[in-house]
């Protein structure tokens, strides 16, 4: 196969950029698998198109704009198998992994379609009910939501090329928004072969889809107090994003999901046997090792109550020694190489870090791998490692520094809710956290004390042992983000997400005018 | 009288800072009226208190928390007139101002203790519906919204002692959140009283209320990602907390309320003598004057049709001329000085701004003032200024320096809606905007051109001669706050605004556990 060239779509029409720029990567073989370059290009000029042209959207209809929603779902569904081709050979991805991101995409596209089909025809939408403002009904507040006269910038992180931009693309699109949507450059191969398809088959108004194949320049430069930034990935990034001057000269709109601590709790009602463990060891297994632990939602703080941590260790540790590691071409293969050389470094160095406090009780991270189909000495492979606290309470690196790969810790505690809850909250604020318990009781005070700290509580239970997905899984019914460290930010959550890409604004006056525009009139 | 002290209530207790710190004046005569410093303060501890203490909100219902609030309208209520001589000796209030202030504080403790009661004996709140997840019903999610774990920091501008920290304060008590009210410096006495008053007779646990009376020192340092940051004041100190290295490295939400150039637009329709034109005149005139033009929702521009600007010119001047300015304790004075010597400073440094681009047609900011019981010399009066733009589609600094006093310029335009509409966006982002006119088809293709732009917008029209309050009137039942320039942020609303103080967390699980836990069991 060739070295294909990603270019960007930006002003309404495909440009590349000057210089071989950067190189992209197969992780399972390290050879080179594309190349980007956006040097030269016109970052203002794209956003004033994107912002002048794209604003078309607003003058459709949310079913108007729930068709290209729909198109675009249809789109990357016939077009599912050269996805995931180009995800497992840029990204080190598992066939099984790939549908994974490229399903989800999918699914997020056909709820955002089906949910613009329901609002139907109109173009801004009533929050709330009318006021009477006053003595006299004469005087009618009522709020509305109206599209932003701008364009959202969404910005990704590697680990979900296409699923990680649609999440944020539906809502903006839907809420009239036009996109500029730039994936993380390692993995930007299946994301630019999305966009292509999506170009193409979205009959989306000129400017509402752009794409950046590379560096985002200086476009945050050319951002104004109507557009909106939406962003995934590193905390550090998302800091620098926030204080960017531009942005903060604007007040514009960021919203950042960063890094997260997930806390799975196995509470002390849970015996060995029981259906509920075993809902927690496959879970807690799966959300370890899926896409090679590179999932925002993966579990990376496992506590467990004193008395079971030997048998947790045993049976997860079993679990994870099943794993098959090697060429993520191979039907056999659960578990491929991590996205990068410098994602490899970063997890050595993470474990690190972690061993000042933890001891490795399953896995080497130093020791050799076996590998099924991989040639010496090639990839960036990384077998699943398990660790346990020496000091649940005292253990600052684990309760604070991701390590983005499979590799988990083992937080002993006493049993009791609170000590639960109050471990979990040493993660200052997090995705999601899970809770394994057949006790209402103990979840509920574990839920009602994390709940804060979390932007999603996933709660197994035998009663679930059939139904549940995992707590990895991001449904786009609920909200996704979470408080603190992992950004303060939201997305999803059906309409809600819709939501953060308009402006709510209060309309005062005389009642049949405020009901006029806001299309409250009662029948 | 003498020189009051004001101190600062941190950590269960009242605490006085070294030194004698910042002098408060009464802005009529020039004479120092208190002195304020939070020099050698442990803000730190400060935090903490009202973090553990004040975080036993979180354990009351919310009728409990509406009940805390009923009593801190009561006491305000009850001590009302010393409250009000407070706002004229340090604030240069008339009585009237004065009391617009305080009367917006009680009524937005009356409605938030109203809600709470209405939310009755619940602590968190369910957030939509419930949600099946998967093919069977079995696995369900619910949204809920949870009290953070955190302290809300509330500071605020100099034109709002009391109504300022209650709206902020009113929510987030609401919420199950403690708070740290820190006061604009400059006219702290009234809050100072006001929160005397609060401590003693709130009943609310220790911790919940703390006062900052004076600099803020380094507590930002102390917060974390469960805090919120809410804001109101100056651009460009919102931007200089918005990029503070602790809130941008945790995360914490920043509620911004800045600066907003608002404008009101005459309609075409509307002819000299109609009721529009008399609700129009009365308004605008109102709405520059009212608090010596001191507030973040004062008419800054008026877009007026090229043919009614004359007669526009003729009608507000000769309103304005009839205002008396003076000694804001006698009766017959209608507008006192401007709150220090440093805003009469910045108002003058304005006006020059203003002159690059229009001429003024009433008013002159270098002449001899008419003043009424003034001694010659003192005081930091500012008589109304009006100006006319050369050039309104090129008047730069007149659509994006707020003068912070008693001054407004016209904007003649075509007529036409989009033509307002665009004077209006050229603000980038305001609190509020007002549309004068009987033609709903103009009035609602103005309304719709400008929500995005704009936090409310308000319709005068002949139809609420007698109803409406003015533009310039913050329902605690609708939002305040607005994109862009004037700061991205939002508050009151009603329930929205406690919402803002609240972490929404979807919870998944079996249908009878996430019932139990959200208190959504169907009866």
């Amino acid at each position: 196969m060739g070295i294909e060239r990603i270019t960007s779509y930006l002003a309404g029409r495909w440009q590349d950029g000057d210089g071989e720029g950067a190189r992209l990567f197969n992780p399972a073989n390290d050879e080179v698998v594309a190349t980007a370059s956006t040097q030269g290009l016109d970052m203002g000029a794209a956003v004033q198109f994107a912002r002048e042209r794209g604003g078309a959207l607003r003058a459709l209809t949310f079913a108007e704009r729930a068709s290209i929603l729909e198109r675009m779902r249809a789109a990357m569904h016939q077009a599912r198998e050269a996805l995931i081709d180009a995800q497992v050979l840029n990204g080190g991805c598992t066939r099984s992994d790939a549908k994974f991101d490229i399903d989800g995409a999918i699914l997020v596209f056909a709820h955002y379609a089906e949910l613009g089909k329901a609002l139907g025809d109109k173009r801004i939408l009533a929050d709330g009910e009318g006021i009477q403002l006053g003595r006299s009904p004469r005087f009618w507040g009522q709020h509305i939501h109206v599209p932003k006269h701008g364009v959202a910038v969404l910005i990704n992180a590697f680990n979900f090329p296409t699923w990680g931009f649609a999440e944020k693309a539906a809502c903006a699109l839907l809420a009239g928004m036009p996109v500029i949507i730039k994936p993380a450059t390692s993995t930007a191969l299946t994301a630019y072969k999305a966009m292509q398809l999506l170009v193409e088959h979205s009959g989306a108004p000129e400017g509402a889809l752009s794409f950046v194949g590379g560096s985002v320049g200086n476009l945050l430069d050319h951002m104004n107090g109507q557009d909106i930034l939406s962003f995934t990935g590193s905390a550090a990034t998302g800091q620098k994003l926030r204080s960017h001057s531009k942005i903060v000269a604007s007040s514009i709109p960021v919203n950042v999901e960063a890094d997260s601590l997930n806390a799975a709790v196995l509470g002390p009602d849970v015996d060995l046997g029981s259906d509920c463990m075993q809902l927690f060891l496959r879970d807690v297994a799966r959300e370890i090792t899926q896409k090679t632990g590179q999932k925002c939602t993966a579990v990376r703080r496992i506590m467990v109550p004193q008395t079971r941590v030997d048998d947790v260790i045993a049976e997860l540790g079993a679990r994870l020694g099943e794993i098959v590691i090697g060429d993520p071409n191979l039907k056999e293969v659960r578990m491929g190489p991590l996205s990068s050389k410098d994602q490899l470094h970063e997890v050595h160095a993470g474990i690190a870090r972690l061993k000042k406090e933890a001891v490795v009780v399953h896995g080497d991270p130093d020791g050799p791998m076996k590998l099924v189909g991989v040639a010496p000495g090639v990839g960036c492979f990384f077998a699943p490692v398990l660790l346990r606290a020496n000091d649940s309470w005292n253990a600052n690196e684990v309760h604070s520094h991701e390590v983005f790969g499979p590799v988990a810790t083992i937080l002993p505690y006493s049993g009791k809710a609170e000590d639960a809850a109050g471990l979990v909250q040493k993660g200052e604020g997090g995705l999601v956290a899970s809770v394994y318990s057949d006790d209402r009781d103990f979840t509920e005070q574990v839920t009602l004390g994390i709940a804060p700290f979390s932007g999603r509580v996933y709660l197994g239970s035998s009663k679930v042992l059939e139904h549940a997905l995992g707590s990895g899984l991001v449904w786009p019914q609920c909200t996704h983000g979470g408080p603190g460290r992992a950004g303060g930010g939201e997305e999803l959550g059906g309409l809600r997400g819709v939501l953060h890409f308009m402006q709510r604004t209060s309309i005062q006056g005389s009642r049949p005018m405020v009901e006029q525009i806001a299309g409250t009139k009662p029948a």
